[in-house]
């Protein structure tokens, strides 16, 4: 009978999904070190984006690549539920990219990173953009092996987000907080919106840009420049 | 050895995995069906809110609830990853409450719902409101047992979002386009975004508001009065 609440429903697999859960983050941390091993042996940056839908992460990577395309060597792995939509605008740019459809999946995970890396030919001392699939929960929990991690939140999305969505908060190294120009528009407190983000990781940075205006572009150059 | 990509690394729980999410769903559909048949019994309106974090859920709750609870029984279940905001801003308007934090889950189930509805102690002929955990993806596959499903999109996140995403605007009966106020400011086409939808869900009913402008609730509020 139901262990979680004592309901006498049906029991549910509780303690088939922790042990499942178990075993998938296991094999997905072996895989995220051994990206890892690869990306410091070739001093490859690899940067995981994440946030949720429509958060600006693939306007940022744009504007990014056309900055740096004529100093670095870049690639890019776009996750997406379905299409390639992301990835042909990234190809716009000249950058190589590799599509990830997940399907049902909500995240990307260490094992596909480690094939892409292989089909992309990275070169050493290159770049490496990952754009997770745009998801505030699932994608929290999957090292990619990534060097740094990236949160992406749009001022229209509310300032409490990392208080409602901490684990993402807390495994980020940077936030990001995108879409200033619409400020004027939206009730968003960046003060408040940055205590909150300290609270749940005291360690993160933090940033304020306008992927779409190029506002705060010198701010997050410079990072990625510290971050190399 | 890996079955998913011929790899040569060793292979992943897949074929655990989907046991698993089948017996999952298959107790979850077994739940959502006592939860409909409770709400078919009772005349009970059940709609389960869905959207990406920050597209406007619980703003268009409040404002719904203002309209309404004059004439009608109403009471909300609110699914937050962690915290109590969203449900504190409930409270404020009279209406009943239920928070579920759902924790490193990313989504709303029918079991969840079953003994929310008990806590809350529904009347006849009420309106239950549910605000799924934002997340595009996962709460798609998980049927509560609601009446209708209702999708929200905000302008600011593109209209590209039914193609990216397309689960879950095929199992929602309305598209919802949200945060209209905004739409000088950001670079969204309705007409093609209702396009995707439509190519995605041939039978999805779409509306275009403004929650915090109370712009279009007449159009909302009437699609209310006729689903019941």
């Amino acid at each position: 009978m139901c262990g979680t609440c004592g309901c006498g429903q049906p029991e549910k697999p509780q303690q088939r999904i922790i042990e499942l859960e178990k075993d998938l983050l296991d094999e997905n941390n072996h895989y995220a070190h051994e990206n890892r091993q690869y990306f410091q042996e070739h001093n490859i940056l690899a940067i995981n984006f994440v946030s949720s839908p429509g958060a600006g992460k693939t306007t940022l990577l744009v504007k990014t690549i056309e900055a740096l395309k004529n100093h670095f060597s870049i690639a890019v792995i776009e996750g997406d539920q379905q299409t390639d939509l992301d990835a042909q605008q990234i190809a716009a740019t000249g950058a190589k990219v590799k599509q990830i459809n997940t399907g049902k999946s909500c995240h990307l995970d260490a094992h596909q990173i480690g094939h892409a890396i292989k089909d992309l030919v990275l070169e050493k001392n290159s770049i490496l953009f990952i754009e997770n699939v745009g998801n505030l929960i699932c994608p929290a929990m999957f090292d990619l092996g990534e060097t740094q991690r990236v949160a992406l939140l749009s001022v229209t999305e509310g300032d409490n987000k990392p208080l409602k969505y901490p684990d993402m908060f807390h495994s980020a190294d940077l936030m990001i907080i995108n879409k200033t120009d619409l400020l004027p528009h939206v009730d968003f407190n960046i003060v408040e919106c940055s205590d909150y983000a300290k609270r749940i990781n005291p360690s993160i940075q933090l940033m304020t840009i306008s992927a779409t205006k190029s506002d705060g572009m010198d701010d997050w150059l410079g990072w990625l420049s510290r971050a190399r």
